[in-house]
């Protein structure tokens, strides 16, 4: 097969389902390069909920092909002076609004460049002030498919917009607080407690660790280095949960675990069950995390 | 890259997501066409909603590239004795029960022919009476998309049924009702007044333009038309909102605005809310457009 | 055209579409083969609902073009020691977890080779144990888009999880209690009484046959079989419905009928409305058939 790899192009928005705005977005990019190959991520982020799509953009973006075009599109400011931008990293273009939604992201991948975008020449004609997605967002993630260089876009920027990200708070040793910052389908509450927090040591409290070189922890599988900790315990509302488990038919179907999500945040989770409306709890519910070394 | 383009075959029903029913089509497709580009323009139609179909489809075929199929299954009909139509324009195709799904579609656009669609040689064999986006929209949709003529697939008619699209109503001078006919996924409440309308004149009130050629208006960008009333007023239940704004964030966060949407029909508002919930009405609620000029 | 047919990789699953697991395995899948065709079957499964999951991949499958993989992942048991299966019929290849989601395919269709996936080669790196859609259905089914044999993935295995799928029950002659065991979109209630199970006999009563030779059913449409029954009642709740319906319009809109769906199952719906909810009933619920014939 001679043809060449299809681009991939991704698309992250709060449009929704029910109306056709996703639907034209994908006939905008398909009349400019129809051998795209465009991949939904998520449409049903809450309206103008920045930072739902900052999470979900980031815990997808790097399964993708190196190329792919993230585009997303949470924009309450359409219309409005905020920019829009072209990030470019290592390995992916991404296509933002300028006002958050790629704040995750830059704390993992460095950018080699931001453009803000400016050069209607590949926008639709006359675009609205409403409909950037179709307008703007469209036709240009479509022209960088083909091989458009993002510095003919716009103006070169040094910076982005930051979401305020809740970070986990250290309360005492073997301690810290931390809150929900995503609830997934399946009722899953995801923390903002990441498993490299953990590693680094719960409020002064550090795991043991077999070598002190750098670089040590990359070798020792997730779980091997969580149960250097002698015991962890998770407080939710008035709940408290042993341990840390591995996958979620560790516990009894019905019955409350902690464990490292496939996003590697720690996550509370019912087995075959909804730990949301278990727990009765929401975005933004706080969590306890304690952790004893035998040391003690 | 010498491949042909693919043909784009788009698909709008009332489906919903949480069945096959659309996977099933697509199967269909690919089994005929491996090649098409199958795109999804919204399967959340309210089931049999023709009206909700017949509004989205609008809003979105001119978006896709010349000679996109577009499949519009909103039928409540199906297996009765209702005709299946290919409908071709400048442009495009349509597919489509002759149930009025086309009736906005064909005020814009006429007809190059239209064909009753007869020809059980391009349908799936023995297809049922429960099901025709399987066993006939999809692989005809698949057919034309390889260069079968329409003129293959049945007899030609002059006729398409039409819905009774609910017009704006000139109230006084100055003064049009319209209706809400569309309510989408941020709660923006979308009317029956264009555009176009409000250019010609509200209730026999004209605005005043710069040029009296025909086409003029069309040099002119919406907003400048548009505020050539020196005022608007639109009424909507007990509530007024005064101005037409050119985007979301001319108003506060959390309060009403109008404007005209990216499909040019006017528009209620609330910036970064639900303009729904906040005037509580749904579609075919009532507004009130008055329009003021300084000669007054 | 000289293009290979892409191959088409199917996804059912009960992943929803609030988050970014589908998009994320469908990236995946991209990166590994660039060129495979990925189409959604259904990702609104209830959470760990493998029945359900079973059954609309059971109405689907046949009808995607040959050497299509259909994956489907509805795995409570994720991340547990149960296995992951590949199972190649005459025309297909199936991904699932050996859980019973392919119960009903394996009906119709003798598998040619089961193999447990046990060749983690062909998973990405350091997989999780709680998102084995990404990190090992994806990547598997992409390698068998490429052409890896099922033989390469794992051990062969003779047998399959199988679910307990609910049969008619005949009461007497002439009768039979059946149950729904789905509601599509449209409120459709689709029982476990198949067309087959029909034209064999209820309860002992047999349909008059114009022909006793091997196979002369399938040369009769459906329609002619049934109605080779004189009568039949189905009794629902405390309601009763008479007669055998060949299309939703042969009742008045919002009257019900009974008839043989899409997807072979008897059916009860409301012309242009929603059986359950015009019932007050949900899946598992029993319905009764009463057949007569002329010669009582």
């Amino acid at each position: 097969m001679t043809a060449h790899r299809p681009r991939v192009i991704t698309l992250l928005t709060d449009f929704g389902n029910q109306d056709a705005y996703v639907g034209i977005m994908k006939g905008v990019i398909a009349g400019i390069n129809p051998f795209a190959n465009i991949i939904d991520i998520c449409h049903s982020i809450p309206p103008q909920d920045i930072f739902s799509g900052a999470y979900l953009l980031y815990t997808s973006y790097k399964y993708f092909p190196r190329k792919t075009i993230h585009v997303a599109v949470v924009d309450p400011g359409v219309g409005s002076r905020r920019n829009i931008v072209c990030v470019e990293t290592k390995d992916y273009f991404f296509l933002a609004p300028d006002n958050g939604l790629l704040s995750f992201i830059i704390q993992d991948e460095k950018p080699k460049s931001i453009f803000r975008i400016t050069n209607s020449k590949y926008f639709l004609p006359s675009p609205s002030n409403t409909f950037h997605g179709r307008d703007v967002f469209a036709p240009v993630a479509a022209q960088l498919s083909l091989g458009v260089k993002p510095q003919k876009l716009g103006i070169k920027i040094n910076q982005l917009e930051q979401l305020d990200i809740p970070r986990p708070v250290p309360k005492k040793k073997g301690q810290v607080e931390g809150q929900i910052i995503h609830i997934d389908r399946f009722g899953n509450l995801i923390t903002n407690i990441t498993k490299e927090y953990l590693v680094k040591g719960v409020g002064g409290q550090k795991p043991e660790v077999r070598s002190k070189k750098p670089g040590a922890f990359e070798k020792i599988s997730k779980e091997k280095i969580l149960l250097k900790y002698d015991t962890m315990e998770t407080t939710i509302g008035k709940k408290r949960i042993v341990g840390l488990s591995k996958s979620y038919t560790d516990a009894k179907p019905g019955k409350p675990l902690v464990l490292i999500g496939s996003a590697g945040f720690l996550e509370v989770s019912i087995n075959q069950g909804n730990a949301q409306r278990y727990f009765k709890v929401n975005k933004g519910s706080k969590i306890i995390i304690e952790i004893g070394q035998s040391s003690f």
